[in-house]
């Protein structure tokens, strides 16, 4: 028989993302909704270590979830590598009586409140929140929407000025391991080209397709160009690269960095956050543990944490060829 | 064996929706990419009955990813319920050796089709463009993503002076007959109550709802109205009610109305309209017809237009129940 | 002599305008850089009258600068009409030590300030925040310029549709005595025609425009109608009058309603509110009383209370004529 | 006497900024108003170094208005600063009949339709359009607002990562040689410090001001650093120095880049941008040539083209001292 739950408690951690917010929201609210405790830590796992925690009511999380960031804030700890770290959250955690942890988070957290479950014995849901999209066990992970969309709005504007002047720009997104941003923004950019983590898809043939777009009377161009994209040259390395071999092309670097973090969630990452969150209280209400909570094919289910830190998602291929397809 | 297509053509019917032009896009670019011709007739169905239509080819539709409304304009036509005005758009059709239509619309659009591909033996493949998400086959139609977000941004606005005020807002959102974006936008807009065509939840449940959420200390509040909700009353009559009943409630009424359709489409609404839309060329190259293209969970499939016509998708009941638990 | 001052309280009040929150911090920043305190009056007078009032101090005021409504709130308070009430505000501010308030609002809010200083001899300084731009000593009030962009892009959204759809739209915006929000937005939103309080342009004029361009080939119209246009019928009205008249005009109404009050504030209103605020307290610390500061020329001035409140703006005649040109 | 006008040409140069569609649709419409023939060149001088233009009518610059870029394009020209670039440009608008030019752009395109006049004879009028707002004679220049805008949407984004995560941030804006993108956004980005061509503050001013911070409990911090900051280091060379100087702040650089040219115009800038180029078109068929357009003080005047280029317009040193107070 498991233990009735009293008290949950609720954190983020890792890179914030876009409808964080909403999921704090959500562990509050589905807390005040079973009428059990809501403690919120702040700064991820640091403030599990130094004790630093909040009361969560339902009026407490009013009028966030539209907002970016997280009122919890977030860290990425070192002292919690340590094993001294984590005996340190352990004993604040079992001081304040909570019951389990919801980790909002990326594999890093995961990973993190696998450990703590394990040497602790602390039960711990995760909810899978970062706007790279890479974690497996859910086709949508909160933040990525909003993401794409801050991207794209990005490359609208960049696109104004690159048909103005007949130019070519190279836009760097995040993701340094997977493509996701990189390939779902460059089909909603219409970019011409699209450089991922995942497929090495060589330089030839950027300039083979550059030059057929120009012939083809195209006045300007945009390439996505992932982080941590397989051919390996950064993003001024590239252009330099065009400009060299392609010399009629003014070629400009655009690196839109950490305002893909921010920014009011879209609506999409409001409901999934909402989603996910609700699932999360119910599940731990229902004394489920080390499991995380994910959206696939529009469903809210639970996998093992355990198997959502051993795979990574793959991305799309037929996103590739769909691309190749539309910047003819 | 099937005819080899040789000119492809393309229109958007029905009322308009954010997308519908990424839609024309990569319809156009498809068939540069297969090298077959395109054409895109004007104003929908009165645009095939007139022979208005133009060439559409790979650079004809730069720079339109990201534009609201449709290049190749909408309408309704009366002509078009008639047999005679079915017969002069086939018979342009004809003229202009058009091997297959790709209708981008609702169900209106798609029964137009079904109607002139039976009389007059014009393949037509559908894909499904409208903000009310009220289409069988598919998960996702073309600007409804967009809409959703059009909504929230104006309820953000709404909340920041409804909390400003303490007050009460009710909000009507399009949906006649469908209450997808009611449902949805309200989760997102952390909206207290939500009232959609599907449900008839009764007055004395909103009454009980609002007085019970001034009790716990909720000072203003957001109640989504769907234009067709089933309590039947519309919006107005409904915050005159609850003046009314509950007179400490300084209730405000707002209709997005027209603002829903427009506005440049999300990222999510131009890569679903680029997945449909190339597979909409490619299915008619392969010499399907009579089909609809949609998205099910995560993948483009096709179903026969006669199933798609048969039914309308149901709205998830679940949310109603997430509804309820975030707005305790 | 005058007395030194040690405390300043601010509040808003009326209707709600984004910016409020940036004018906020601007008056507890510049209290804090000065090393006076700060109060903040929760709801307007409301809140003096209820002893109602927060400290604030640099870092309370964090992060707001960004967000639409008031964090202090707003209201329109009856009690204060009566002497009673104004006596109970007075003795509040009093026992407070209140040496002299800042009152964000528009010439509702002023006027109650003037009485409570010539009753009670509470110093007041004016800052017109209104998204109506109607307050005279200033060329620009706090969030109107918000206000604007609203607008803009609320039709900008319409156009889409109505371009899509060959449609007419008449579009009603707030500005009940005063046509500053329709006279700007219309000419930035390129709309045909502009409805104003300040001028009977005439239903024949209306209908001519209306003919003219549509034989002049334009297939989609706006009209900007502000609530109080002088021609003294309603949106709904117009839009039948012309479908009475021009019967081959397919026309929309929109409201835009409240959503005009909210959203984060332009760059233009946090600057204007940053300057205004300052000045409001360093006004306030040299002794200065009964003055509202305002903007004119860009440069930041004060003027007395009572002759703010003598005179309205007037629009800027041009615009019309500006708009008569460009809807050629 | 004046020769009648007859044709009126317009063309976009230099680097583009939003509202210039704007104004391009602002001289159509003039034009088509005051019965004269409007023609477009294509690309700046080059255009009429090519030949390359349009003839614009009311109806052609339909729906542009609210378009960022140009749909005349621009570019800077090399050929035109030769005497032979610039003998052709003249005998193309000879050829063409070119009454008068309006020239749309920044002190370069100034400058070269000043060598124009005075080499050719062509009468040229200028309209200051570039988002650096550093055109003497103008308080405002056509993309300056749109470009402050985009610029706090950025850092407000930038913010929630940045408070989510206790954070400093460096951040890039435009203005090589003006700092007037810099200091106002970074009033209205709400910016710890603001980095500006104009003044060498000196590093040790920005370490205490960040040391200050930090112990006054501030958990993040935005720099706004303009591209020619006196200081004379790069963005990324500060972000360093205050690393080795300040080793308790986790510092990251953004560099906004070229999102800043691009984007929807806001209301400001649609307005000025109609209200100059009526004015250059009425002055034009007044007989006027070698003149600017500007708007100082809310009204549209004119000045010699010659005094607009000796002189550079001054940066109100009053924002420097007010974003001192409020970063208290």
């Amino acid at each position: 028989m498991t233990k009735r739950i009293k008290r949950i408690g609720v954190m983020t951690s890792g890179g914030d993302s876009p409808g964080m917010n909403a999921a704090i929201r959500a562990v509050a609210r589905a807390c005040a909704y079973y009428r059990v405790e809501c403690f919120g830590f702040m700064r991820g796992f640091q403030g599990m270590i130094e004790g630093d925690y909040i009361e969560l009511n339902a009026r407490s999380v009013r009028n966030i979830i539209n907002l970016g960031g997280t009122v919890l804030k977030s860290a990425r700890s070192k002292e919690f590598l340590t094993e001294e770290g984590r005996e340190k959250a352990a004993a604040h955690l079992k001081k304040a009586n909570i019951d389990a942890m919801i980790l909002i988070g990326g594999d890093g957290t995961f990973r993190g409140g696998k450990i703590l479950s394990e040497e602790h014995n602390i039960p711990v849901i995760g909810v899978p929140g970062t706007i790279d999209n890479d974690i497996f066990g859910t086709h949508y992970t909160i933040g990525y929407d909003t993401a794409l969309n801050t991207v794209i709005d990005a490359v609208d504007k960049i696109r104004d000025t690159a048909s103005s002047h007949n130019r070519l720009f190279f836009v760097e997104v995040m993701g340094r391991d997977a493509g996701f941003i990189a390939l779902n923004s460059g089909i909603g950019a219409g970019a011409e080209e699209i450089l991922i983590p995942e497929e090495d898809l060589g330089l030839d043939r950027l300039l083979n397709s550059l030059e057929r777009s120009r012939r083809s009377g195209k006045t300007s161009s945009i390439v996505i160009v992932s982080e941590g994209d397989k051919i390996g040259k950064n993003v001024f390395e590239l252009a330099a690269y065009v400009k060299d071999n392609l010399p009629y092309y003014d070629a400009k670097v655009t690196v839109l960095g950490h305002i893909q973090r921010g920014g009011s969630p879209t609506c999409f990452d409001r409901v999934l956050a909402s989603r996910l969150c609700v699932k999360a209280v119910e599940l731990a209400l229902d004394g489920q543990q080390d499991i995380m909570v994910g959206m696939m094919n529009n469903e809210i289910k639970a996998i093992e944490l355990v198997n959502a830190l051993k795979s990574k998602p793959t991305i799309n291929k037929e996103l590739l060829r769909i691309s190749d397809i539309l910047s003819v």
